[in-house]
């Protein structure tokens, strides 16, 4: 399925906001978390490790929601409905390093870097208020 | 179950950010929406429609996520899950108004008023970062 993504979505796409990724525990109970992001066109991909939580409830549950505020205009925001479509190895953080850059300036390195992971989520639904 | 609220975090819920307000859809996947919210030292309270489909979720599964990104650190955030502990009728939508005062500095009365709640979180567990 590819779901048709708005130009103002897209536009706040191409920007370094934080934003929250919502995901499904193993026990059903909801769980939201700030993330840093970036969008290719077809996936957004966010960086994570293979051993925390939100690694085990992906892989119980793979669709996720993740919500945007507009900066310029907190009145309005998106949720973009997803699922994620497949998680890549990422063992020298590669996406870490893009992102810390995109969002900081300098691109760095964590320590967590063998067990990093890339996670690719497809948009499936678009809510814009 | 009663859960110490960290200084740091009643410092939080006493100012008018936007939070993100995580839910588990009926067929079980995750929502997550941006929220005004007011903290009476007990419980969080939203307010919200009895038809709307955040109504639905919590109806379901009144287990909750709330994620609260401090605004004067980036990287500093907190998420606070949460029960339902249980919803009124606000048929006077007492509690948009109040609300909308808090975040807007005017008490508005919004037309849905006859179908407003107000819903009480009780929180479970604090994850601070």
């Amino acid at each position: 399925m590819i779901v048709e993504i708005p130009e103002r979505v897209r536009e706040l796409l191409e920007r370094p906001v934080l934003v929250n990724l919502g995901t499904t525990r193993p026990d059903g109970a909801p769980q939201v978390n700030p993330m840093w992001f970036v969008w290719d066109g077809e996936f957004i991909w966010f960086t994570h490790t293979n051993y925390r939580q939100k690694y085990k409830n992906i892989a119980h549950e793979p669709r996720v929601s993740i919500s945007i505020i507009d900066p310029e205009n907190v009145y309005g925001y998106v949720e973009i409905r997803g699922i994620v479509d497949h998680i890549d190895p990422d063992p020298e953080a590669k996406l870490y390093q893009r992102l810390s850059e995109r969002y900081d300036g300098t691109a760095v390195t964590p320590a967590d870097a063998e067990q990093r992971v890339a996670i690719a989520v497809r948009p499936t639904k678009i809510h814009q208020q």
